[in-house]
């Protein structure tokens, strides 16, 4: 039963808020330059005195600050299974912290944002790395006093990031919970998403990525979209789900001069997904997110990947999800194996591929407490 | 060493030709009609007085006929070690055929074939299935005065045209070659089709399929073609191979004006591979042979994939490559268990995936040699 207070708030949920705050100029590490950088962010629960249990939570490409319910934002989040009153991180005892990436389109300083000149910056947004997004963060972790996470976790690029985090700065991250990621992007992940690129950038609409006051460039962020969305899923999934069944009453063998008309089912459901994120993504904003999360490298200039992860002695929880093809669990045991906290392998046993981390993580809930001493 | 006879013919080589021939109208499947429709095939040997030691073989998607070398043209073909003198498909003995299936651009008629108006198909050209390029070759086969085809044999969407044969005209096949192939297409392979066909379609220069006269939507064929490609070979295969390496002397961390400058090693290979396609591949005929490869289901009005492939109880060879994740080893094992030949599914052990059955067949040559008894 959900409980409400007499103001219709409901009082099972943690306390919670928005925020935006700007963290200051950023030289990127690729030698751009944003004058200010915003970024919002989504908290739950209450920082201690001493500042010691925050956890910091990063979302994947397209996710955002909504980890989970709270007071002021009741829609359940991506990972409400897992933040939460006596949830894994649970927020009576943990003050949660979930900022939106640099870089992207959900409250932080993106493409869409206004440049000095007053227009969107469009083409002119830098190149992003990992490293740029955890060096706003680290300002952010500043501003609020915390000097040093509990732990910082998350899946597919959030996992990235918050390896990112423990690699560059150990001393400011006790622990680091990595679902579904791995210590680089692969050659494949990089594959997918230069096609997914040049879809968008192949777009009349896009404009070279200044396409703001006009129509978006929706048909190749579409496209991008429905590659991406295949390799987060397995084929047995889509095999068991869709097969070849036909979309409704629309007929793939119908035609009219010349042209198919019908959809088969797995087409309909891609094309929703697409008219989805189109939605609610700004273009410009996946292609940063999307080269970003192709940068992500933690042995980058740190000598390999092996010497780059010993820099991190904390606390390690990491975990595959079974079917995933997109983040094989072969990667996320080469990333367990180079960490010197030694951790194991938790699978998740789901059928959906890379998704798995967004819909089964709570298998994994209970070892993520015991591997962070959450 | 190469054999030359005083002309400088190769007389190491078969005898062979290219050939064209009219097979009439074809009124499709879904309810297209093609007033004329032209098929290009070569041929390797030499038919005997009973038209009886014919072999069929068929291309995939991007194939053409020249499935090996022979003394007119003595290029290499795409199964040169399957096929010649003293090969599995010895063609001292038997007399090979190799078409290019309507809707190709290799020869036959295609999108980029004149319509009755002179002015090319383009975007009347109709949605053709492997059953209507079966019904042109049957017509080839009637002409060359084979009334039965000793095997018929393919790869990938070559295998499906080779298992259509089959089941659709079981008196006219003795044995059936199916390599890295299936009974019907997947909802993956759907999936990852309708995002070519869709970045195709996107590319301005497209025009709705009437670009002829004009430039061709080299770009949209060109991203089209890298998903495919992908999809052709295993995250293993790159990884190995490409890993996170910069292309030369490009760097994917130069950046000006806000745009990534370098490339990754394994974008620089997608673009030679798009690169190649664009040059020699109508974009058209990719879009329909996509589409025909997509509709193949040998189910389709013969109550259920089981039922289907009973029709057909001659031989049969079954292969799938081991790394394929687009045409899955699960699949050709549910395949050869319907079979009434029962055939074992030999593996080829293979890092590239798909791409496999064109690399790396010539480890299944002995074993379709014997199951097909050739």
């Amino acid at each position: 039963m959900t409980a409400v207070d007499v103001r219709g708030t409901r009082t099972d949920l943690p306390a919670g808020g928005f925020h935006r705050l700007c963290v200051g100029p950023l030289d990127t590490e690729t030698g751009g330059h944003l004058p200010a950088v915003e970024l919002a962010y989504e908290t739950w629960g209450t920082l201690n005195a001493e500042g010691t249990n925050a956890v910091l939570v990063l979302h994947a490409l397209t996710g955002d600050t909504h980890v989970a319910a709270h007071r002021q934002d009741p829609r359940t989040g991506w990972w409400d299974e897992l933040v939460g009153p006596g949830r894994a991180v649970d927020t009576d005892r943990w003050f949660v912290v979930a900022p939106n990436m640099v870089g992207g389109c959900s409250g932080s300083t993106g493409p869409a944002s206004p440049a000095p000149d007053g227009r969107p910056w469009g083409s002119r947004f830098p190149f992003i790395t990992l490293r740029d997004a955890v060096e706003a963060e680290a300002r952010l972790a500043d501003h609020l006093g915390i000097a040093r996470w509990h732990a910082a976790i998350g899946g597919s690029m959030g996992g990235a990031r918050a390896l990112e985090w423990a690699v560059s700065r150990p001393d400011r991250v006790a622990g680091v919970g990595v679902l579904a990621s791995t210590a680089h992007s692969s050659a494949e992940q990089i594959a997918f998403a230069q096609s997914q690129a040049q879809a968008i950038r192949l777009d009349p609409q896009f404009r070279g990525g200044d396409y703001y006051g006009g129509p978006q460039p929706e048909a190749g962020l579409g496209i991008a979209r429905r590659i991406a969305h295949i390799t987060y899923r397995s084929a047995e999934e889509l095999a068991v789900r869709f097969g070849r069944r036909h979309q409704g009453e629309e007929d793939p063998f119908g035609t009219a001069a010349g042209e198919r008309l019908g959809r088969y089912q797995v087409e309909s459901y891609l094309d929703h997904q697409a008219s989805k994120l189109v939605g609610r993504f700004d273009a410009n904003a996946y292609l940063t997110l999307t080269e970003a999360l192709m940068s992500h490298d933690v042995s980058r200039g740190r000598g390999g990947v092996a010497e780059a992860l010993r820099r991190f002695t904390g606390r390690a929880f990491v975990a595959a999800v079974e079917t995933d093809r997109l983040y094989l669990p072969a990667e996320s045991h080469e990333l367990a194996a180079l960490l010197p906290a030694r951790p194991q392998v938790h699978m998740i046993d789901s059928p959906l591929g890379h998704d798995g981390f967004l819909v089964h993580y709570g298998q994994v809930a209970e070892q993520l407490r015991q591997d962070l001493a959450l």
